[in-house]
């Protein structure tokens, strides 16, 4: 079925939408606006006239998300994304995946042949961790306790997430939750973030899966001393066990990484850090992620193996802190299809399977039920910054490929209830 | 000729000295003595007293040096070291010479060969850098400007040091000065602030040089990219790199140090420093220490090599910035061997020729004049804690043959003189 999107309409929105926390240099759109921020919940109500001009039933629930409900009966598509933003963040990121759902329930009503298609628009409030990481799509799934909303605060201000819920204006507001009966599937357009697809040349990214990330901090502890008077031989130095931990880290990791695993030492810290004294404390961060369960079992048994031999060694005691971990979450094979049809429509030959190595909202929704995520390509793979960017071309084709493949989803969804 | 010191009067005096600034814990009898400090202060009024006691023409400088002046005439030895403290430091430090230095002008006092022997005995201000380390050696060698002690400020709190040494009641007060007609040479001693005497069971160091220290910054420039969505073939990563390089640099400097070589990496940073960021900036501090100049120049040559290297490999970009040097200080030879022969008569065989590796007032005044200085060994080779301490039979030993060596430096010039 062919499904006319209307380029100019889209681009507005987004525009539109990028005006609220407006707070990058004059030649990039970039915004500052995390969520239940005042900008964000201005974004949030224009979202609702928005979806309700486009003929869905939309409020703000009391957690924050901004859901537009078809008026057409089940079972229906859910399409979004998350509109709030890292601080110092881009104009489009996940706004992209909200504003496209949005444009294709209007192209579908716009069009006899997919009057009736049901499509349901999310913005899901706190993907981005100003209190807690997928806070609205976790909330939205009812995987989270009122508990834990009572103790998250603001990362960046320490407020308590309950006070800028009250000063949102949503307490007491009621949540929206997941309809296991009416949400048949949920799909999710986003920015790379990477810039695998411009490096490539390619132009739409149909994610095979949203790889499994694992945190650790990993602790040295040997004696502080003089740097002066402490001989060589008889130093117990944190600074100097870390350096030859991590230099063997990259080192083993290596030869025993996936095609798509990335492993990262993002944070280092020697105590008391200064010129003049042999470190007695020093501790690192170490992340990888990877698409599979067994590759990430694979360098967490290096890691750990690489940690006994350290303390077999010696002279510093070296222990290893598991601090979070998120498992892999595949992409539905069948969905996967429909956007891979649609992208060899409107794009023969320039799309790609490839991994999400950022985490999302579908994340949180593939326990629950059918997910697809597709990408555009960001410029320079370069996101959370004001700088990101993507090519109106590239905006304009992922909403296309997203418009066929809702449609085809939806109507074989028909054909087979008949 | 036998110079007898009176140990209880020696060990009354520095238990006496360490109750301005008392901050240990009861089993240790550390002090907080900052220099200029009202702790510090109340401790120079009353070593101007004990120096009066004990025959000197005592005053505290412009600066807060305090100087006692044998009244008897030149070429007078001078003998001292500093009474300021670390914060949260050790009782003896510099004290112990200081006291040392009280003690055998007392003990040539009451001895009638030595009667008339001049010893000047002088304890300089904040060796230990709460405004700018040496200050007072500096001062007292006419090697610091008005315009210096004007931009200083005390590290810790940011006072200007001019308004300190107002409060000081300092102001106005003219300085004294090395006398290079007067003062032959200056002998120091100091605890050993390492563990090399206590490991080989000496109880005496005589230092052979203070050894010459080099500080560098070494910093790291590549690119800030998210870490999950950037493959590792296309990372600048500066953490990364630092890893390598601080690697390579302890593997390639092991093999051509000296036997009193020290290096160390005292301080690391990655920046921005997130767990989910690869760096975009690092940087470490070194530090190496020897006695020798060519092995301090090799070492140096060593790691602009490295760097060098790491630049024409990249990906990222390395940049060497010297920070500071302090060249090695020899200690004068003649003077060394009239340590030597009184530690012999003292202590035959359980003393060792050392270098010094930290800095003392010595490095100031071997500029100047012949110098030479003495350790005692340190308890488990700590220094700068309130947990330093010495052995009783150490700390009089130790007073014992400077006392004696002075007496026949004194003897070997006035026969030089007749």
């Amino acid at each position: 079925m062919n499904v006319t999107i209307h380029p100019q309409r889209l681009l507005e929105d987004l525009r539109q939408l990028a005006t609220f926390g407006r707070a990058g240099p004059d030649d990039h759109p970039g915004i500052h606006r995390p969520s239940l921020s005042p900008q964000d919940m201005t974004s949030r109500h224009w979202l609702v006239e928005r979806m309700t001009d486009a003929g869905l039933d939309a409020r703000i629930d009391g957690i924050g998300n901004v859901v537009g409900r078809s008026k057409h009966l089940g079972p229906a598509l859910l399409i979004g994304s998350h509109t709030d933003s890292q601080p110092r963040g881009g104009w489009l990121d996940g706004s992209l995946g909200v504003v496209y759902g949005l444009e294709i329930v209007r192209a579908l009503h716009e069009s006899q042949p997919s009057l009736n298609l049901p499509i349901d628009v999310v913005s899901f409030i706190d993907e981005e961790g100003t209190f807690i990481g997928s806070l609205g799509s976790l909330s939205f799934c009812n995987q989270i306790t009122s508990l834990e909303v009572g103790d998250a605060t603001n990362q960046q201000t320490g407020q308590p997430l309950n006070e800028a819920i009250t000063e949102a204006g949503l307490l007491g507001i009621d949540l929206t939750r997941l309809e296991p009966d009416r949400h048949m599937a949920y799909l999710e357009a986003h920015i790379e973030q990477g810039n695998i697809l411009e490096s490539e040349g390619s132009r739409i990214g149909v994610v095979s899966t949203i790889v499994g990330i694992r945190n650790f901090d990993i602790r040295f502890e040997g004696k502080v001393n003089h740097a002066g008077t402490t001989p060589m031989n008889l130093r117990k130095d944190a600074g100097s066990s870390l350096i030859n931990f991590a230099y063997e880290l990259n080192k083993t990791l290596q030869p025993i990484a996936g095609p798509n695993t990335v492993w990262t030492i993002g944070r280092v810290n020697f105590d008391p850090g200064a010129t003049s004294v042999i470190p007695g404390h020093a501790d690192l961060t170490l992340q990888f992620r990877d698409p599979a369960l067994e590759v990430l079992d694979r360098f967490e048994r290096q890691v750990e193996e690489l940690v006994a031999t350290a303390n077999r060694t010696g002279p510093v005691h070296v222990s290893l802190h598991p601090s979070s971990a998120i498992k892999p979450s595949a992409m539905d094979k069948n969905l996967q299809n429909h956007l891979v049809a649609a992208a060899q429509i409107h794009a023969p030959g320039a799309w790609k399977h490839m991994p999400s190595a950022a985490g999302h909202d579908a994340m949180t929704l593939a326990d629950q039920l059918p997910c697809a995520m597709l990408f555009v390509p960001s410029i320079g793979g370069i996101s959370h910054d004001y700088a990101e960017d993507t090519k109106e071309a590239d905006i304009i084709l992922g909403c296309e490929i997203l418009a066929t493949a809702a449609a085809s989803i939806l109507q074989s969804t028909s054909r087979l209830k008949r």
